[in-house]
């Protein structure tokens, strides 16, 4: 009998995958970490349950949340990698010769051995040298560090378990803080469709928006998050995405992508209307944000 | 116990809803058609066990169908809609006042006729007076009338059952034939990301693109259609859909539309890396498509 893994996109709506086999299940201390083989998707890992990378569109969601702030400031050297310990974020920022330092400060070391393990291609550049990881609360790191970062990326789960602390005002604040003045922030957003989810990207906004000089919202098509309309978003001191955007970054550095592109670049910040109108700050819904 | 409606969106990947009940079922001369009520989507529609509309998004399919073809060519006085029965194609085009007659052909009466009882507000504009509805083969149809129309709009079905010949090379053929010098069909396109409606994408478009001077593909984020991301054909004899937009129409009319916008329209056709290779013509897998 055919086995699935289904995944809840809310308690209405389920998604499921035909499975060949999991292959690796272990409750860490801080989440149920799994890996599943199948014909569809691949291999993929899933977090409490959560799917976080397939080897089908984990390029999406990789190449969106990075090449996205590179193409902005290429003067990016020095990295804050917050969670990701699948090593997709970092293996992108690998490409460019230009990055000095990239420190990945994940909670969860069985996630970084696990996905080293069971996933290489996607954390394939987690032992080249300008990479430190760090095994500890991103959360408390941005609070107590003293160094300075030109980009933070927040690879976070959702805001449950390990992640609550990553959708903090406080967080945000905190990384505000170790930002460069061409510093950037990009986070994963959520979706705007399903009501849970849209509550967190409204709060998320919100949050950001009251922090950073310039906060948008990006998205991109990723078929194996809940909706398949995932947001990103961009905050910065002071660099607009679109009107400081330098469109041949990549061309010159000869980096190959297989989602991102210069229109793409542009394309993902046209949100539809339902989603705009959900985002504006004055909507009586943003009054006593925490 | 929860009942919940599940569609396969390929033999390993399943898409599923909790409904509350199933409100109306019959199997028409054509097809399975099915109406059932969830707390998350609404009330939707099937025909032999795939949604085709719900409440809760259909107004992103049909805005895109509609409002990116007459923002190109705002003249469009006359309207040909293959299928389209439950009319929310119809809806969106009424809201152009300029639009003289919309012939709509649908080879299933009974799917117009349960739309009407049971998802009003989809098929609200069917009896507007400029409508005029033929319950008939639509491949037929275009081979047959003398007609000639400035927009053809092929809202149907995956290509199975009522829906293939609406795929034929034939088909498109007719459709150029019918059309006025400033013409334009658009088209449901399938998806990019799962391999079988990947295939029909490709050859889709291979096939408009031998008959129409300017084939194009655009996208929306349609959460309830097989993977969220989801493709239209944009075809036309000489009307290039970004080169000759008209980014006002919408505002001129005072059309509110609650997915569609300016940004929208241009960024709909910033294809990602990966889609645009699977469309690129001299891709050997195109030699030979019937």
């Amino acid at each position: 009998m055919a086995r699935w893994f289904s995944e809840p996109w809310t308690d209405d709506i389920k998604f499921s995958v035909k499975i060949n086999k999991r292959i690796f299940s272990k409750k860490s201390k801080y989440q149920k970490i799994a890996f599943y083989d199948s014909d569809e998707l691949g291999r993929f890992f899933t977090l409490d349950g959560y799917m976080m990378a397939n080897e089908r569109d984990e390029f999406i969601y990789h190449e969106m949340m990075i090449h996205v702030p590179m193409s902005v400031n290429p003067e990016i050297k020095s990295v804050l990698v917050i969670g990701g310990g699948d090593g997709g974020s970092v293996r992108e920022l690998t490409r460019y010769a230009s990055i000095q330092s990239i420190d990945m400060v994940e909670i969860d070391e069985e996630v970084v051995r696990t996905c080293e393990r069971y996933l290489p291609l996607t954390a394939s550049k987690l032992r080249d040298p300008r990479v430190k990881l760090l095994f500890e609360n991103g959360a408390l790191y941005v609070r107590e560090t003293g160094r300075k970062y030109d980009l933070i990326v927040v690879d976070s789960t959702d805001p449950y378990g390990a992640g609550t602390e990553l959708f903090t005002a406080d967080f945000y604040q905190n990384c505000f803080k170790l930002l460069s003045s061409g510093g950037i922030l990009v986070n994963q957003h959520e979706s705007p469709y399903f009501d849970e989810m849209k509550t967190i990207m409204q709060k998320t906004h919100a949050k950001l928006k009251k922090i950073f000089p310039i906060a948008l919202v990006y998205q991109a098509f990723i078929p194996t998050y809940a909706s398949g309309h995932w947001l990103f978003g961009f905050a910065s001191k002071k660099l607009h995405p679109i009107d400081n955007f330098k469109p041949d970054i990549q061309k010159s550095l000869n980096i190959k992508t297989k989602y991102y592109n210069k229109k793409i670049h542009i394309a993902s910040f046209a949100l539809p209307n339902y989603v705009k109108q959900a985002l504006i700050i004055d909507n009586p819904f943003f009054n006593n944000i925490k």
